[in-house]
């Protein structure tokens, strides 16, 4: 299940309250490891966006004091001193921060750039900042919640003049099609006559019957194999409907309260002519766009949304329904959208998605509804 | 990095002073997944010896009190309430407690079977047992340190005339030959050459020179791919000198600090006629052999020594050396063998082995050392 573990978590929802071990244990550590940072570093589409957000607005990094929140190896903060910032304070909760120090001094940026290791929650800074940049985003924007230490930081350390890099963060869903539903279903039904097998001999060779368990075990793996949103990176051909947006955030003026959840209803119309709706795509994308009294002189964009060539190490998330329903061109969604975090772990998410079919003809088909795990 | 973090935990070394959150995040929480549970119950060879060991035994179950630590599904304590035990506690730190106890309800034996949710270091018994029974083995028996809980339970709730199921344990090396040492260091120099065209990429396109990070980042592949034992299927064939015990355990007397560090020096004499020394193979074995004043009748063994048809799920622990050595038959191998805990987390392991070459000719090679950890 690969380095991310749901554990329990007990408490109210925010990072600040969860057991520090227990986080480090869970979410933190994973970023300690170069091979991860380098995965992110050698994004282009992302190292492009920040690159270009910064270098074509340096007019807000000039002489400016500058806080890189979760600066991993350094990178923003060093191209933030690289526009002229006078000083940057980059915070890094792991052991990468010693890391992030080395490379600041062999940059010759030691005089500019301040590594500070520890959680935003508990550091001090010497002052408030013009600019809190950082690379917060998790798959789907919201996975991993790193945005509430941003906003911390923002609640603690931002000038009542500064400017956020990014700006502004959206969320978008996407009916598509996937050979993935097939797949996983096969997947599925092979673990369960696995699992009957199992049961059968068991009984047989040592006389207990675990039939019992078969529900809770079905459970477990429906919700492992149908029930988890997938990481995958979705060809614009697959996204069979209009895309909308699910949630709008000015990173300046957000709070922790209204990212809890996401609720949205939102309208999307098929757009090919004949195919199959197999459940729906998630992404967002983050503007670089300054602030309305300082604004930034080169707006910049970073999207991950199905791309040919420019695809990001985020993907999508997808979230499959089965059995696929045939629709065609014409034909309307009208889609209840509820995500919210994971009792067990904040920084894991739950997706309540309910999805009405108005085909063309005008005939309303009857509305179903699932729930996911976006783990 | 699977299903098995490497985390941060302070203080001493024993369970009982970890961290419960973090204990619980990075170790137990794999064991309240059925799957997990159902991998381990289809494996034959631990089936059958427990099985076996239990059923012809039974002088040892009927009409007497059992401890299942770590009871899981519940089988051993089912096994141990059908070969005619007058009371099973069943003590399992996970969720997974809720299934046992259904498990045991369906098949009848809830007046004999007691299911408590809790670890053995904080449950309290209503009186102490007669047998201990307990499926504690991780990799190389001793990952995961699960046997410090079975010896807490042991001191705290065994009689004075009482058996541990199993009553023996043996941690067994011997050298091997393995592709696998090629393979891995074409991979770790695969990384090492990305890292190369990342680097100078990353100048080029960026700015950043990464190249101070290099050194850091080699270390890290390192360990990744060459100082990390590898869990493996070993063919019989693949074992080209004498096995030997590194450490005998009595499950009835041994204590904690016994286990904290396993020191041997062994030798083993190579049999292959003119072969490849690609580093060691380390296995484990149990035995249920009862107490001398009150023997098994049946002794039973559990072995994981590579195996054509009996292979089981906890394979081998593989420890490669490269460059591989050419070995002919005679030559004599002294290994300098020693395994203690992780600083970081008491329940993985780190191995540190000496081996030097005698040649049959007489000609001694000079030692060669080198560190692995078991995580």
């Amino acid at each position: 299940m690969g380095s991310y573990q749901n554990g329990v978590v007990g408490g109210d929802r925010s990072a600040t309250s969860v057991d520090k071990g227990v986080d480090f244990a869970q979410y933190f550590c994973t970023y300690a490891f170069l091979y991860h940072q380098k995965e992110m570093l050698s994004d282009r589409v992302r190292m492009d966006a920040y690159f270009n957000s910064i270098f074509q607005n340096k007019h807000h990094f000039q002489g400016k004091t500058v806080l890189d929140v979760g600066t991993g190896s350094g990178i923003l903060a060093i191209w933030s001193a690289q526009a002229g910032a006078r000083k940057v304070y980059a915070v890094e909760a792991t052991k990468m921060s010693e890391h992030a120090r080395v490379l600041v001094k062999a940059n010759n940026l030691e005089d500019v750039v301040q590594v500070i290791e520890g959680s935003m929650e508990e550091v001090t800074l010497p002052e408030k900042v013009d600019v809190i940049i950082s690379e917060w985003m998790g798959y789907f924007l919201l996975r991993e919640s790193m945005f509430d230490s941003v906003i911390c930081a923002r609640d603690r350390w931002l000038k009542p003049t500064g400017v956020m890099y990014p700006s502004h963060a959206r969320m978008w869903v996407a009916p598509i099609r996937s050979g993935l539903v097939d797949q996983k279903v096969s997947d599925y039904r092979e673990t369960m006559e696995d699992w009957y097998n199992f049961t059968n001999e068991t009984k047989t060779n040592y006389g207990v019957d675990m039939s019992v368990l078969t529900k809770p075990f079905s459970e477990e793996q429906r919700k492992y194999y149908l029930q988890t949103a997938l990481w995958n990176n979705l060809h614009p051909h697959q996204v069979i409907g209009t895309a909308a947006v699910v949630k709008e955030i000015d990173c300046l003026t957000v709070t922790v309260n209204d990212i809890l959840e996401v609720r949205s209803n939102l309208s999307s119309s098929i757009i090919l002519e004949d195919t199959r709706l197999c459940g729906f795509g998630g992404w967002f994308d983050v503007h670089f766009r300054g602030r309305t009294e300082d604004p930034a002189q080169q707006e910049i964009e970073l999207t991950t949304a199905p791309s040919i060539d420019n695809g990001t190490h985020w993907g999508q998330q997808v979230f499959l329904m089965h059995p696929s329903i045939r629709v065609c061109g014409g034909d309307d969604l009208n889609v209840s959208f509820l995500m919210k975090r994971s009792k067990e772990n904040h920084r894991l998410l739950e997706v309540e998605l309910s999805c009405e079919i108005k085909q063309h003809t005008g005939k309303l088909l009857p509305p179903f509804n699932k729930t996911f795990y976006i783990e």
